[in-house]
């Protein structure tokens, strides 16, 4: 079940036209940003929505039973938006405590919204089962192929569109997003992947060297609160040498709140993380190395910011 | 006092490296957005100010007396910006019932805020005073030839970064930044100016063959609010044929929550004026029309949008 940057080429033709190819803004010769937050529905996981679907679609099993999937959160936007543009039904399992705004922003996607459970875990748990009763098709919210191949675009797109670049950014939940790019990048930069110090998925896996079991909680945690590191990213990050970095709970607000009074990005706080560990030192380039920096997602509520 | 396109290319020069090289989206293959929101201190306007300012310093006369301005808004906050980022003093008049969090903002960009008068005029003319006074570099919002050729660098960047595009949809104000983008671009593309029903001035001028006051209201005018279009706007937007449209008050508004349901783009209303003049029928391009929306400012409270 590896994913190889051919799977991820392949998930770029697939998506084309789906999907916003996302500009960048070059700050500096040694800093950019890819502003992948302008993505349909605010964050990169319709890359890898679209991807699963569209290969389910060409193997005949997307039926019209549609697609299910358990989250609260972009990974479910992505799902609805991707279904919607495809004409087929979505159901999105999500707790009983997922916040109101998102329920209802599924439902204008046109997504049947089913809460269920008091975690995510338990609104995947009944994810599965509809999957299986209905021949719906299930997408993981970061630990599928496909799922992973699709963000990997985003990876591409950076090799495309930049005349080089050493060193890039990227936030971490599950490792979907960081498993896609640092295989479409392989040794043409260094990786590095950037998580909260209270959900250190990817911290805890290269520790333990295997995905283990982390207590999640924080600021970024609606984003980036998996509770532990997909396979498939473990996988990768192991196959290209990925390392983790650790942000604090303050350095992630003041990003947040200067990536909009400099640069007028109003971000989720899980997007501000990458800038953060740029902004409080934890990461520090070289003079001149050339660091790009991922900022992925936009769904947040406007009033925490301004 | 006619600015050409050789004064655009000539501000393109003296500016690079002080202003962002700001990025599109491509929204569909015939819609595109620029992005100049993501410019230092949320708008265009610092590609006026540093023209204007980098063009004194090569001449001598921009001394250590510094600048002056009238605004209260993003013309106020560029030469702010501006004039710290070359290490010389700014001063900026705003009348005294200028918004408390926009002198706020200008204080933290170092200026010496001035509060005088009870609306723009009476703090122009303040300005005025000191800059005879004082030897003090004075700057125009929109109404100097160095102005207009700086705003005009934004429509170079869209002949450069597009492979073609048939028309362009500017906010109108004063006209500094039409002006300048109608000169940049000539025949090579359609500019339409867009400006709210309450705030006129291009119509205005259009109707009488000259400048004439026009009141001015509405949600938009703390960007578009100009008494009347500049005489440099004039003879620029009579030379290259460019016309007026006029958005109404909820067309603003509901382009504005839209750029953000859908493009994560937090503006403010002046800048909507743009977009809303597509979303609302008002200009209705053919079918392979392949249009820009230029989306200007981002200076905005944001607990209005979200
Ligand atoms: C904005 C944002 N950034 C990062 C992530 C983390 O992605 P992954 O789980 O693929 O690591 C997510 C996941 O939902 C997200 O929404
Ligand atoms: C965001 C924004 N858009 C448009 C304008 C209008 O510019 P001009 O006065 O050059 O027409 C302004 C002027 O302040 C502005 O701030």
């Amino acid at each position: 079940m590896t994913v190889t940057r051919d799977d991820i080429q392949l998930a770029a033709q697939r998506i084309t036209g789906r999907v916003r190819r996302t500009p960048v803004l070059r700050v500096s010769p040694t800093l950019t940003l890819k502003l992948e937050l302008l993505q349909h529905v605010g964050s990169f996981k319709p890359r890898g929505a679209f991807n699963r679907l569209l290969s389910a679609k060409e193997q005949g099993t997307l039926t019209g039973q549609g697609v299910v999937t358990a989250s609260g959160g972009n990974a479910g936007l992505a799902v609805a938006y991707a279904a919607r543009e495809l004409g087929v039904p979505a159901r999105i399992f999500v707790p009983v405590n997922a916040p109101a705004t998102k329920v209802a922003r599924l439902r204008t996607l046109e997504a049947d919204v089913v809460q269920v459970g008091n975690e995510y875990a338990e609104a995947y748990e009944a994810a599965l089962v509809a999957s299986e009763e209905s021949g719906a098709l299930i997408v993981h919210a970061f630990d599928q192929p496909e799922v992973v191949a699709g963000q990997g675009t985003l990876g591409l797109e950076l090799l495309a569109e930049l005349d080089g670049f050493d060193t890039v950014l990227v936030a971490v939940g599950g490792g979907g997003l960081i498993a896609g790019i640092a295989t479409a990048i392989g040794d043409r930069a260094r990786v590095l992947g950037v998580e909260p110090e209270l959900a250190p998925t990817l911290h805890a896996a290269l520790e333990a060297d295997r995905p283990v079991d982390v207590q999640v909680g924080g600021v970024a945690a609606d984003s980036l609160g998996a509770r532990r590191l997909g396979a498939l990213a473990f996988e990768a990050v192991k196959a290209n040498d990925v390392r983790s970095l650790l942000v604090g709970e303050d350095a992630i607000v003041a990003a947040r709140t200067e990536l909009w009074r400099d640069y007028q990005l109003a971000v989720e706080h899980g997007a501000a993380v990458t800038y953060a560990a740029l902004r409080s030192g934890v990461y520090q380039p070289a003079a001149d190395e050339r660091v790009v920096v991922v900022v992925c997602g936009a769904n947040t509520d406007l009033s925490t910011i301004g």
